[in-house]
């Protein structure tokens, strides 16, 4: 045998001991089944695209970063995120296809990034999307959102909110206090307000040739307050005729409307008219979403309205709304601030111990029996002392142990231990899961998020 | 806009259509599932490594197909299968694993082949491995095929064999009748007699130099046939004394007696001494398992015992045995001979469509009280026609319609329309959810594979 090689992953990427998986994996799956629950259908494209599917659109920066090479004579790339690839589904099967079309994704996207803390080159993302045919209900600019409410709280988040914004006001906006040609850079400007702080905002926007006067009107408008009817009425008191500002208005009315018909309680959405997103692709509605207590965390779940997904593919104008969390990132975060409410090593509820002078088959047959009830359960088969087996048990964390001796083997009982609290009992093995759903009956369920 | 690109996967990938998909995450579910009620957790290990951990072994055909490229002045791949990485994170994580470990892993592997009918470049395998520290008792192998006989019984596959057979056996025999040299070329020419006839394995065996007494000796060993009883009862009556025959013999003898344990009845599995799998890597039980009325569809999932799982990376010992289920390939025979059960194209039970005079939020009330009971609801927001929204739902096949008109919405009703039966009946709207229970409570529950 030749030398070993240290065996070790790629700088950038995540992988997960089983501790951390598991819960890793319920977060994946309460999304999942969030998305689903508002009939979301579940796509799963490749992850290798060609260069000129996945290019059509992408530049600058992004295309730096991608994962490109050539095989034979084809030249071909790893997805940098789960849109491009939607865009070119819903062209390519668009007559097969129902719209409004609802897809989720939750998938890996890959970006040769500069590694750095919370940086990713491999990362989950959860997508939601739901794209009309010529035209999409504003109405959908609510549901969207109201999922994200639902799946944050799921997940055990409390203190967070949900951020709106409407592109439409913001262009009426600049339109009517004749700014349109700078609106982007100042924009842009605005929306760095929470890291660089006001006075820093003025600078930029003096730098950006504005007049005091204009400055002042700009910040306003932006650090607009309240709650939601009091921003809108604030919106209203302006008395901006301009169509495209209310157009804007009125679709920023419909959706917090919409969102109250939703269930979803002012304590977690705001309007926030400084929030911008991707200016050259979101059109209307955007979102992002900020824990109250850590806004260092950068927005946890973001997206918005947009007018044509596959204008690259297909002369269908193809119009959506939707939102991605940031899985990869947002678990490393909760991860770091030791946020996860972990539990055991492994998905069994019940590991089954046979003793040394036990029939052989009996463990495998109590395993059997209780899985049959819908039971977990893992059998140790390993021949060694009784010790090490209890040692295995503790190191994986499993909360139920059966132990079949020779007596209880004769007898067709066990012993249940309850590893948490270290009572023990022995019952007729018929008795085994009856007895295991009621101990599990009283444990405590706790959220996957830790209080915040 | 410049002109379109026309939007296409590259070959050999595969890609679903949501009501296709919606039956392949299906699948994939029951198997996770499963692999979890035996204890076993998931691992989600990178899809890129470093070239150097990749290719520790690889060669020949597989290190050709790899897809391996360069950024920076990293050399990487993409993984070619779930075993290597398995080997690399066990190596890696060794001090914080408990052993035997217990994982399964779920996901795509990648290799460049030339495009074929029933071959993927992009291919999902769902692996279970259990992997012990220094050594692993010979009951995992009989836990291993019990766990993959639930699985592909749970998917409604019905007429399967698990054929298993031992490494040890054969060598044993091998040495017993002085061919021990010769053993792998034979081994590789028997393990074709089901693709290429008895006459042409007997050709081939005469063309590596084997007299015909040999050839008929070596033949009547791998025929042996008959019940697990009996097959045990005619390897014991050869009478061969040599140390590693006996040993495989006693192994084999373990395995079906736990099985047995298990519940695995012998319609299901067999022994069958023509399999040897991949043989440089496995030393003792080795699985294969076909479809009895599909012969041509090849093993549906293999595997086996091997000594030493990461002996590139680790000087541990880390014996272990496994099995892996090709996924992809496996969906895809019986896709083309149309043998899944599909069923809608939407995981929403029901779709809310709230007609034009009724109050826009009505949908969203009723959409969020359905779901409050835990069923799975779309609400259609589109302003059309109601003609158009039926047919949405037709084609979309979601299974209940809840119609809210001006007047339910006033008298706090709805209509529950069974899309399926073609029946309605007005309803209070509380009186929905237990309504759409009863109504899914006579639904015909299809397993994903017709009967086969």
């Amino acid at each position: 045998m030749k030398q070993k090689v240290t065996p070790r992953i790629l700088s950038g990427f995540m992988e997960l001991v089983p501790e951390e998986q598991i819960i890793f994996d319920r977060m994946k799956d309460i999304i999942a089944q969030t998305y689903e629950s508002f009939g979301f259908v579940n796509l799963d494209t490749p992850v290798l695209e060609l260069s000129e599917i996945l290019l059509a659109k992408a530049g600058g920066e992004t295309e730096k970063q991608i994962y490109r090479f050539s095989k034979g004579d084809t030249d071909m790339c790893m997805r940098f995120d789960l849109t491009v690839p939607l865009s070119r589904y819903v062209a390519q099967h668009q007559n097969e296809l129902a719209f409004p079309f609802r897809r989720y994704q939750i998938a890996k996207s890959y970006r040769g990034e500069r590694p750095q803390r919370g940086r990713f080159r491999e990362f989950y993302q959860a997508d939601i999307d739901i794209i009309g045919s010529e035209n999409l209900s504003v109405l959908y600019d609510a549901e969207i959102p109201s999922i994200m409410y639902r799946v944050l709280t799921k997940l055990g988040l409390k203190r967070f909110h949900i951020r709106m914004n409407n592109r439409k006001l913001l262009q009426g906006f600049y339109e009517e206090i004749g700014l349109t040609e700078q609106s982007a850079d100042i924009l842009r400007v605005i929306d760095k307000m929470d890291k660089i702080g006001e006075d820093n905002v003025r600078l930029c926007l003096f730098d950006l040739g504005l007049k005091a006067d204009k400055i002042d009107q700009v910040l306003r408008f932006a650090q607009t307050k309240g709650t939601i009817q009091s921003v809108l009425d604030q919106l209203e008191a302006l008395n901006i005729a301009n169509t495209t500002y209310q157009t804007g208005l009125q679709e920023l009315k419909t959706v917090t409307s919409a969102l109250n018909n939703l269930g979803v309680p002012e304590s977690n959405f705001v309007i926030d008219l400084r929030i911008t997103r991707g200016l050259d692709y979101y059109t209307g509605t955007v979102y992002e979403t900020f824990a109250d207590d850590f806004p260092n965390w950068g927005s946890i779940c973001s997206g918005g309205r947009y007018d044509n997904l596959a204008a690259y593919y297909t002369d269908r104008k193809l119009p959506g709304v939707g939102m991605s969390i940031g899985l990869t990132r947002f678990f490393d975060v909760l991860k770091a601030q030791d946020l996860l409410n972990k539990g055991s090593k492994t998905p069994a509820s019940v590991l089954v111990i046979p003793m040394s002078g036990a029939e052989s088959g009996a463990g495998l047959r109590i395993g059997n029996l209780l899985r049959q009830e819908g039971i977990k359960v893992e059998v140790y088969s390993a021949d060694t002392k009784f010790k090490n087996k209890m040692a295995y048990a503790n190191k994986i964390g499993v909360p139920y142990v059966v132990i079949l001796g020779e007596t209880e083997v004769s007898e067709s009982t066990a012993v249940l231990k309850d590893m948490r609290k270290g009572e023990q009992q022995t019952l007729a093995q018929d008795k085994l899961a009856p007895a295991i759903r009621l101990l599990q009956k009283s444990e405590p369920i706790l959220p996957i998020i830790k209080d915040c």
